[in-house]
């Protein structure tokens, strides 16, 4: 029988499609891909072509002159620090000069490795660029806002290969994000809690959609998923935003979103993927009412009209089997090819 | 300079980023595609293949026992009408058992003719019949909203090649629909107007963003368009819920959806497009704060991890521009076409 689940934050519903039901393994593309090579001399993003890119706004360093993270503008942004947010409305046309920051995160030297292959302490750096980098346009009283995400493979939206992150920060607060902000406030009002709070506890007994647990952070496929395999990623401890990220914090999440990707990459044979970074704006750092968490999208099927006319989602997995696959994929190759190099 | 616009109704932002700017020509596919032949033997939708679709509901009889039009249950339903909407709530886990109707309107006996290429007489038909159906499923104390929609081609989401639309009605309003009814109820509330009668107004004066306009609808490029292209089509005449439509609104629409649909086959080459009626739900229809459209949606970009991460959308082409490149193509080969079968 298909069945309808709403959405505990967003309240959005989404039917899960029985009747249409795909087993994890059928939504696998099984594309041939030649692994691409570890260095391509005309990629902007590998090391020795650093004159190719906007000059960067943070490094992590590594031996020498090498580098393990850089930071640069977006050479094609789409918002520029340039110009200042002028506000006009003229009927209902409200528009803002395109004021922003739009930058590039190289996760690591190696134009081969996707963040699945990439050893902990990797990740971690790229992490810690993330919070140093959120952290700092936080304070630019202009910015109200600052996505996080990953574009990986080119249904995805990725134009270049090479492993790389993004941070757009706007001025404004997508309405989106404020509604969700509404919502989860509305609950607090009404039970005194935080509902993501609350919703991870039920998860973390429940265990049917808990795919992989460490010391602070949970990770479970979503019990209204609108898409097959979308997984969060929650901190334990109450948390509005991610700049709030401690140290040790990032090392475990480092730890558990690498070794997700890597079951994904594995289990589902390398799909295109998005992840990012959802946090309440830095303004609510102290907020009681909302939880940050990273939201991890594999890109296995095509959004189609009745998605683009309601909203609501049809989606062919369900939840509870996507967690027990995922839990049982085996990713010691990966691992063993990630400590090796 | 880039540009953030903000849509009068849905109050998302977009990121008008013409850094990344493309002309129309640009997003071309140029695929080379071999025309469908007129009649496929293994369709369920081909004339004489009729016992390979579950009962008609809805038949638009031509000659003899031919059909111009069918209305189906769809094989792989979503949603069954066989089960009652019974809910339940665990934790903050809601659900409803999957009670709902799902349709197929096969748009035409002819296998080979999207509807860009049909005649506007048999597009009206295909209306009617959506109204039929709307009118009709409307009546069910617990069907609360409709969703009308086409996809055309692979990449929006179409698995059978024989041109047709679906209906899905469900007995829950989708929360994005419940926001959008909430703002225009707002606008109401502090203005005293329905603010899609002052838009199209305004936009109908201004000129710069009108693809079509017809005695009883108008053809409009969004200003704050997500994506390349999104145009909606409004009635003049303010109504909240498609079911209201008339009998000459119907001939008029078919016309300008039609002409629409033709002018991006041609000018775009035959993209994959969806386009979807986005109506209040039916106990709206005295409501003065809505008004129905048709949100027609080539889908000319992919969706990448800014957009699923924040809701805010980057679009590379003017709205502006869009609307010019559309009113400049002709349609006289396709309107030759579609006269002289």
């Amino acid at each position: 029988m298909p069945e309808l689940r709403q959405d505990f934050f967003t309240k959005e519903w989404v039917i899960i499609a029985t009747e249409r039901a795909k087993r994890p393994e059928e939504l696998v593309t099984h594309r041939q891909v030649q692994p691409p090579p570890a260095f391509v001399e005309t990629c902007p993003f590998c090391p020795g072509n650093e004159n190719k890119t906007p000059p960067e706004v943070l490094r992590v360093p590594a031996k020498g002159d090498q580098w393990k993270v850089r930071v640069i503008p977006n050479k094609f942004a789409a918002l520029s620090s340039e110009v200042q947010p002028a506000r006009s409305l003229q009927h209902l046309r409200r528009r803002i000069d395109g004021f922003g920051f739009h930058e590039v995160i190289v996760d690591s030297p190696d134009h081969s490795r996707c963040m699945a292959q990439l050893s902990d302490e990797q990740v971690a750096s790229v992490l810690n660029a993330y919070k140093q980098r959120y952290s700092s346009l936080s304070l630019d009283h202009r910015i109200t806002h600052i996505t996080i995400f990953k574009n990986h493979g080119v249904d995805a939206g990725a134009s270049l290969q090479h492993p790389h992150s993004q941070l757009i920060a706007t001025p404004v607060i997508p309405s989106q994000v404020r509604h969700r902000l509404f919502e989860a406030l509305r609950h607090y009002d009404d039970v005194g809690e935080c509902m993501f709070c609350h919703m991870i506890e039920r998860e973390v007994e429940d265990e049917t959609r808990v795919v992989l647990k460490s010391e602070r952070f949970v990770a479970m496929e979503v019990f209204a998923s609108p898409t097959p395999f979308a997984t969060h990623i929650f901190p334990l401890r109450h948390m509005a935003t991610f700049g709030d990220i401690s140290e040790m914090e990032i090392i475990d999440l480092a730890r558990i979103l690498r070794t997700l990707l890597a079951k994904i990459y594995v289990g589902l044979e390398n799909p295109d993927l998005n992840f990012t970074v959802r946090s309440a704006p830095a303004e609510y750092t102290q907020a009681r009412h909302f939880h940050w968490y990273v939201s991890v999208i594999p890109r296995l099927t095509r959004v189609a009209g009745f998605e683009l006319g309601s909203g609501m989602f049809i989606n062919t997995v369900l939840p509870e089997e996507a967690a027990d696959f995922l839990r049982r994929v085996s990713i010691e190759k990966v691992n063993a090819a990630a400590a090796g190099r």
